[in-house]
């Protein structure tokens, strides 16, 4: 039989009722394969918690924040094993320590360094499911006189999750959550966005590093590198389907593969004389003071009156001090909330002309490109956040997204 | 400096505030002692964890179910430990596990077996505060794989915490509570009632087997056993004063400590003819078939008419379903809800008479005792709850409790 690593989010536990839902769902596939299940804190937990350690103190003592952290998945877990216990099938509750899940010391952001497999491995001998609390790891220092609760920071049951499958030589690790797979596209922008059926790391890292949360980027990371293939699938729905990623060849890829939109940039911009010793830094440095992180900068050269224009992003949250910082100056400050708008596909590695078709494809709908930013198999181009719905619907029609892909039909 | 274990209950780290403020009252008695501390989960945090496994299963699995009680002082632990952080104490927050605390292997209601102290003390020797989650512990069986967290059911933080003080031979446990010591009667019913300065373990033991819920009977054995001075005190008033508990000898001790009053039994009794071949027992198989627990049984011989009265008592919850049980032999059933109220003392010992001048007392005042128990230093009557307040007020006269007594002005 099969050995899966099953990991599910915390809106697949959210509830008593959801955590019988999940107990059925692991019950009923364990006829068919070996289970190992990695679970996260029933959500909204791990926020109360962090809620209640930011009222003591606005820089928590971190290797206690992570030890109360580490209290949510805890529940989780031996609510899950008392569900499995109640259906008659034999589980193994298992914190960090107890999985033998051994970190670095980098409290809140901890790495695992090693999984000691012999436990799990006795465990799955003895016909029983090990259930383990995702998000949480032991650390594992010389320097310290017990073994002490770590955390693997934002996305780390993910990881949990893609580290157990890899040390135990998993056959796979599916990722159950609220949603059923990766999208082409997000599908209340594009109506014709289509679940992808397979598709690779590198893709799956790519669309992670753009924001997409149906994965998390270390996850995917570890998975690449231990060739684990993994399944992101419903908990509500399991039977709907499913994006599977793998170490997928480019040979039968399409160009692009998917879409992403991120927002929460703006770019500010404002006319000044290019008058000699006019230097932008008397604009920057106490923008910097105050700790505003500033992107991208543009001055352009003087037009036919002597003004030239200077502009920069700062996240959208930022502009309300940044205005307030250079009233001073005097200038007339123009804003426009920007959208990132990206294509991704490994087939973009031997397919030229890519970023050309898309942007000739924004430029036939009048749609003004402020930044481009490429990488092997992505490019990315910034644009007014009022043009973001229709860029990507324009984009996903360019690149015949709607279509399945020809590694898809290989795998159906 | 003296060697001092608190213990902080639930009421005590029962918000974020709360836990602020015993960060505090830590903080500042570490001037004058070395503390180790130890805590209970947040008041109301237990219950919502049974009731989730309860919606679960309604004989929840053990390891799982332990693990998942153990969340709760997982959770105040770090939260007071970051507290003392932000008031620049170092503090060493620790799990069960982590501070050593072996169990068997009883789940949910484990003993505790030993406790390797040279973390403790190594801790302690880095001038640094260990914060210890109470009421849990770990397995210490060969028969595991792994080491399991356990529980030590009721009243198991003050367990922990004179574990934790005999272990390092501590000077003295502190229990932190919301009241501000033993009483020698509940003052709500006697208001003469006075705060007890110095008690020994055994009358300590008695109060706390007959109801007292301020000091769990466990811990306070434990103390007993490895002589740990105890002290009960208040977390919101800790200089209001305190009660202690020690080996108190019984030489300057007056007859009785502290009166004690229970409630919760009922008396059932009825009339029958006292024929041949009538047997009670027709009245309670059907009882015991229905698991009510029957306690004490009486039947009078035939008064003049031929009539018997037979009576019993059971849990005053069980009352309706024992009558609804009764219905069909057609008796017309006297009910007389009962308390158990008791007086303690190790004067006992070495005066004799005191039962009687007891018995005296409450006839006096025409109250009717149904059924006297005793022990070496302990007398307890039951007569109707109804009784209940004029008994305590009339006996808290007759022992004259209102007064100091000799061993307390001794240690004034």
């Amino acid at each position: 039989m099969p050995l899966v690593v099953q990991k599910f989010g915390g809106t697949s536990v959210g509830s008593v009722e959801k955590i019988k839902d999940v107990a059925k769902l692991v019950a009923q596939s364990s006829h068919a394969q070996k289970n190992v299940v990695v679970v996260s804190a029933m959500s909204g937990e791990t926020n109360r918690l962090v809620k209640a350690a930011l009222e003591i103190s606005a820089q928590p003592f971190l290797p206690a924040y992570d030890m109360l952290l580490a209290s949510g998945e805890q529940v989780s877990c031996a609510l899950l094993a008392i569900a499995l216990h109640e259906l008659g099938i034999k589980a193994q509750p298992l914190l960090g320590f107890q999985a033998g899940i051994q970190t670095d010391s980098l409290f809140s952001n901890a790495r695992i360094k090693n999984i000691q497999s012999s436990v799990l491995e006795a465990i799955l001998a003895n016909d029983t499911i090990p259930i383990i609390a995702g998000f949480q790891g032991v650390s594992d220092s010389d320097d310290e006189l017990i073994p002490l609760i770590t955390t693997l920071g934002r996305g780390g049951s993910d990881t949990s999750a893609v580290a157990v499958a890899a040390a135990l030589k998993a056959d796979r690790c599916d990722i159950f959550t609220d949603v059923d797979g990766v999208y082409t596209c997000d599908p209340r922008i594009v109506p014709q966005a289509r679940r992808i059926k397979q598709m690779s790391f590198d893709e799956m890292m790519e669309l992670a590093s753009l924001g997409a949360k149906v994965l998390h980027m270390r996850s995917v990371e570890l998975a690449a590198k231990f060739n684990i293939p993994l399944r992101v699938l419903s908990t509500f729905k399991p039977h709907d389907g499913a994006t599977l990623v793998t170490n997928l060849g480019n040979m039968e890829s399409p160009v692009v593969t998917a879409l992403s939109a991120e927002s929460g940039e703006t770019l500010m911009s404002f006319q000044l004389p290019d008058k000699e010793g006019q230097k932008p830094s008397v604009f920057f440095k106490p923008l910097a003071a105050a700790g505003i992180n500033v992107d991208v900068i543009n001055k352009t050269s003087a037009d036919h009156s002597g003004q030239c224009t200077l502009s920069f992003t700062v996240p959208t949250g930022e502009v309300k001090r940044v205005a307030e910082i250079l009233k001073t100056h005097n200038v007339m400050i123009h804003r426009t909330p920007l959208a990132k708008v990206s294509i991704v596909g490994i087939g973009m590695r031997t397919h030229a002309g890519v970023a050309a078709r898309m942007f000739e494809a924004l430029e036939n709908r009048q749609i003004p490109i402020h930044l481009v930013t490429t990488s092997e198999i992505k490019v990315s181009c910034l644009i007014p956040e009022s043009e973001k719905n229709l860029a990507l619907q324009c984009l996903h029609e360019e690149f015949e997204l709607a279509l399945e892909r020809a590694a898809e039909y290989r795998t159906k």
